[in-house]
């Protein structure tokens, strides 16, 4: 059962108060903590991501948090856990993360990605949104309900990773070792988002992820593409032939044996619980292209949510710079990963796409595929969960509308293996939105959502006592 | 008729020995040369380029010619001229370039590009051998003959442009201007090469080329690939799909309408005066890659020199360094160029190019077909000609071995228009061999070819003598 009293409205009012008289200061104190190039999947970053972590954790001891840093084989992990709230009331774990993604193509920022901007009530900084926005407003909300309330309203643990972005190998290794000091009854996600400012959302899901190289290999140095042009096979032919065999140009389906076999389709009555709107004209104009990929016969969100992808992240080969060099590479290569939905094996999927890679390949050049470490499996929320219902209730109070539910197209990979441990049942919260620009060139936040996700944090954690 | 004379043995004895004795100061002077970063493409490298220039200028002037310095719109072209053999002797005009390419990769380099070394009698930079190695023997050869001879035995002019490897342009745009200047009865453009050491040829032609450029265009920004793939088109998939589209993968065929359209083909009573011997295993051996691209139904020295070409020769887009990004990119490139053959016209071809491009665009994505400037149509000699035989000769008498009639698989665009100009009957030749890793990593030249090359061109001249 929910806590849902008559004190609410204060307790909210003085959350928002509290907000607002340290508002300079908490922008302060996020803006330090963009500022690290906390950037997990590049080596030349590292000692910038520990800095990171050491600062995550100095903001964790100013808590009434009892405060663990985690070696892992990558990053550390900071786990901090608070149990004062006795053992009638249920245990929260939320999980955050302090790396973030690489900033290239560095010239189409319109601000240092490492010194946050505000425009126009943005922050505009690698991982403004993704995920230091969300984590700083946690952080915040617990602070806060220390200085007003002196303790908290149920058990909490907090998990904060070093790797979300480049595989979460380092904490998934040890999630077993883990697994007592992990233990909840609620696990939540906060790493998503909503679809618009109107469109307050939890999410009841995320799809899972599985990523790979494809390296094609022909002669064994870069050769003048007259001399021997039509002579040898140029392996940026060989892969443009590989990619454009694993999808069906007509119908936008995945062309790899067997990769839909194993997936349920979701049911008409799920459905209808789900929150598909989509405004195709909107979507157009703020993101500059019509919402024409995927797979045909499914509306946009299906496809974002519910159907699996394989996308091609990053292709090189031959001269890219400035002018023309007629050079006929020795290799090219390119980064796929595939975005999968309940059922659907990462392992599996795999070894899928690299026997329809290989059967793809031309004479002529040698292909190797090889799995990047990380990935995960799909994960879904249950909709009737005490979780699911407190933080739905939460967002419906601070946006003053009614909250919808919503997937998440992207994968947090570690998720279902970190609910496993935990023996918790999971929920997907946050205050993303479509545009942040996530993983692109200027992401950003607002700081209205910065509030709001420190409002809704602490409400759904006031509305989860005696919620077990 | 041909100077045959019994001077040849004496002659080319002095020549011999005056190589010999001045081989480690010549070798000094030809890394002076090889040392400037006569980059052309990459604006970066300007101040190097014309540097390079003012090199080849003093070089120049140290010989017997009337030397100047033609401004063009890009980079000058150095040009000199001596007529003192009187107008009864023929004139040859000799081509080279000072600039190269550019050297990336540039990680695979064994040393320095631009500080030569030797090893095992190979010179390694960028430029060794394209052209700057053929351009110092010819250099060296009128040093030479200027100072045993004092004189030379036929009118003689040079052309040494700045531009080759990147259009030409600069040149181009005032050959008309010039066409008197540059009058002449014959153009050795000496930027070929040899099947290998124990097969001396003269080139009896040269592909043409056109380049361009290929952008595919989706989002206004890169995207996340979990949040947006299977909504929007994803620009390196329409890319692959793009050039996939260009080429029969079953024959290896261009698969742009009218692409052979105007091409002649090569008779056999011709196909029998051409060289077209290949070692399949030699080849795979040097180059890591058996000959398997192309046209299915073509000889591999067919391919390379009598049929055309659609190459990739760089690739772009998404997220391309260490580690993974899920990033659906806003755009997708990728460099074309064209290799041509007799009677194929490079803006015609260009034109079906871009037409096959559009229409194989998919939907949701934006597509831009871009010409480089530069490019120009494939030119044949004439095996008849006093200067074929000429060189012919020297080559047999250098290397004591039949001299063969081949083609080049590359281009030199600019030597049509610089023929015409000229009104000069055209030859290429040079020392080139196929895996010299011209326009590659570990570019080099050997010492022996300087020396040979040196011989050759001094001997031409001397054949030449009376053979208007």
């Amino acid at each position: 059962m929910l806590n849902d009293d008559n004190k609410n409205s204060s307790a909210t009012l003085s959350l928002e108060k509290w907000f607002d008289t340290h508002q300079t200061e908490l922008l302060d104190k996020f803006f330090t903590f963009l500022r690290f190039k906390s950037v997990s999947t590049d080596p030349a970053f590292s000692p910038d991501v520990l800095s990171c972590a050491d600062w995550v954790k100095q903001q964790l001891q100013a808590l009434d948090f009892d405060v663990q840093v985690w070696p892992t084989s990558g990053y550390p992990t900071l786990f901090a856990s608070y149990n004062k709230a006795g053992p009638e009331q249920p245990t929260v774990l939320i999980y955050h993360h302090y790396d973030v993604q690489p900033v290239d193509p560095l010239n189409e920022w319109k601000s240092d990605p490492f010194e946050p901007t505000l425009r126009d009530g943005q922050i505009f900084a690698r991982g403004a949104q993704d995920n230091k926005g969300q984590c700083f407003y946690t952080l915040a909300a617990l602070r806060a309900m220390k200085e007003i309330f002196g303790s908290y309203p149920v058990n909490i643990k907090l998990c904060i990773e070093g790797e979300e972005e480049s595989g979460s190998m380092g904490l998934k290794l040890i999630l077993k070792e883990k697994a007592a000091e992990l233990k909840a009854d609620y696990l939540v996600v906060a790493d998503a988002g909503i679809p618009s400012m109107d469109c307050p959302a939890v999410a009841l899901g995320v799809r899972g992820i599985v990523t790979l190289e494809i390296e094609v290999e022909g002669p064994n140095g870069d050769l003048h593409s007259g001399t021997h042009g039509g002579v040898v096979m140029n392996p940026i032919h060989a892969l443009a032939q590989i990619l454009s065999g694993l999808r069906d140009s007509e119908t936008g389906r995945v062309e790899v044996p067997g990769f839909y076999d194993s997936i349920q389709e979701t049911s008409p009555e799920d459905l209808k619980q789900i929150h598909l709107e989509f405004d195709e004209e909107k979507y157009a104009k703020t993101f500059g292209a019509k919402p024409l990929g995927g797979e045909k016969g499914f509306k946009p969100m299906q496809r974002a949510w519910m159907r699996p992808t394989l996308e091609v992240n990053g292709i090189s080969g031959g001269y890219a710079g400035a002018g023309f060099k007629t050079v006929l590479p020795a290799k090219a290569t390119a980064k796929v990963s595939c975005r999968l939905v309940p059922n659907q094996d990462p392992d599996q999927i795999y070894k899928l796409v690299e026997k329809a890679v290989l059967a793809l390949a031309p004479v002529g050049v040698k292909v190797r595929v090889t799995k990047y470490p990380g990935g995960g499996p799909a994960l879904r929320a249950n909709v009737n969960s005490p979780i699911t219902q407190a933080f739905a209730k939460a967002y419906s109070e601070v946006f003053a509308l009614p909250c919808r539910n919503i997937f998440e197209g992207g994968s947090i990979p570690l998720t279902a293996s970190l609910g496993e441990a935990a023996q918790a049942e999971v929920l997907f919260m946050g205050l993303g939105l479509p545009d942040d620009a996530i993983h692109g060139p200027n992401e950003h936040f607002g700081v209205d959502r910065l509030k709001k996700g420190f409002l809704i944090m602490a409400r759904a954690l006031q509305l989860m006592r005696n919620g077990k």
